[in-house]
């Protein structure tokens, strides 16, 4: 706006850049930051210095951690030999959020995909296999998304632990719970009645 | 979710309450800035702690400024004796985008009301009234929301001046620039109307 603002501007439009946000909301949080900015502001910022400079990725796994191995596996409680096998950090925060799975976690970091070069050794798939003997696991669930890509790399993954002595398993397609039939797409309803269960 | 991501954690709550934001696109903004971490986290990092101590209100008219007070009241070229009334920050911002107003400005920082005790103290409308003979000013433009609040403040701020010799206009209130008449609610039609022009 003004040359005395220079980083001030310079802040919104490096926060502008942040997935989900624009110039819009990005002048409103700095407004908002500038507001408060002796207690909020520092505080962010100290914070962000902090993690950009201690979080890494967990040698085993690819999970997010401020040290060399994540606490999942660091935990032995977990050593249950199922490992859920994810896209990435995000979703495996959802699942662990759900509290329904007490493994331990393989983070791919992405999906297969030629087009933008992502081949196996990127997404960790040799780590993977050889996780299978090491950590003595019996089954490899693959909660991949539901889509052309997801279902790929689901393949692939499935092909390169054939004959490691490994149950592979994926997560159940379906209506999601609270769905109305009405507003589902065709494909959902079509796997949720090609997968009926007796009730 | 675990404990060796304390800060992690941390940095997504304290992000989950910027404005407009909330915890799922909190965990997304912090994902991104962990997987580019050496750059453009610890680039915001240092903005952001540079901003929260240099960043003050212009001892003048309140904007927001590096210095003692902001380049538009340094400014001698905006000396044309106008000063634009505006509610926040924000607004002179939007006002400044559109490049049509040379003069200075005076940011209250809200608006009267009794129930949040917000004076005419707390928005410096002495300040303002002072500013009138120092800067010889001969218009004050009230660039003020039209909501209630906004033009209660408005009046106040018109009687306040009243006497000091100078002219107290407000913007004008009609059809927005691209607006259809369809979609415009019946206030807004009702204003346009009355305040009809010959073209």
């Amino acid at each position: 706006m003004s040359d005395d603002t220079g980083d001030i501007q310079a802040l919104i439009s490096q926060i502008a850049r942040l997935p989900g946000l624009g110039p819009r909301s990005a002048r409103r949080i700095v407004l908002q930051l500038i507001r408060k900015r002796s207690g909020q502001m520092a505080q962010l910022a100290s914070l962000m210095s902090q993690v950009a400079e201690n979080a890494r990725e967990c040698v085993i796994c690819g999970n997010i951690t401020e040290q060399e191995t994540c606490s999942i596996c660091r935990d032995d409680l977990r050593a249950t030999g199922e490992i859920c096998v994810v896209t990435d950090v995000a979703d495996l925060w959802a699942l662990e959020r759900g509290r329904a799975f007490r493994g331990r976690y393989h983070v791919l970091g992405g999906s297969l995909s030629a087009l933008d070069e992502v081949g196996p050794e990127e997404l960790r798939i040799p780590d993977l296999v050889r996780r299978i003997p090491e950590e003595h696991v019996t089954e490899v669930i693959l909660a991949l998304a539901a889509t052309v890509e997801g279902q790929t790399t689901a393949h692939y993954i499935a092909e390169a632990l054939e004959g490691s002595g490994v149950t592979v398993t994926g997560l159940a397609q379906g209506v999601p719970i609270g769905g109305e039939l009405d507003y589902l797409d065709d494909g959902t309803i079509t796997a949720a009645l090609r997968a009926r269960r007796r009730i």
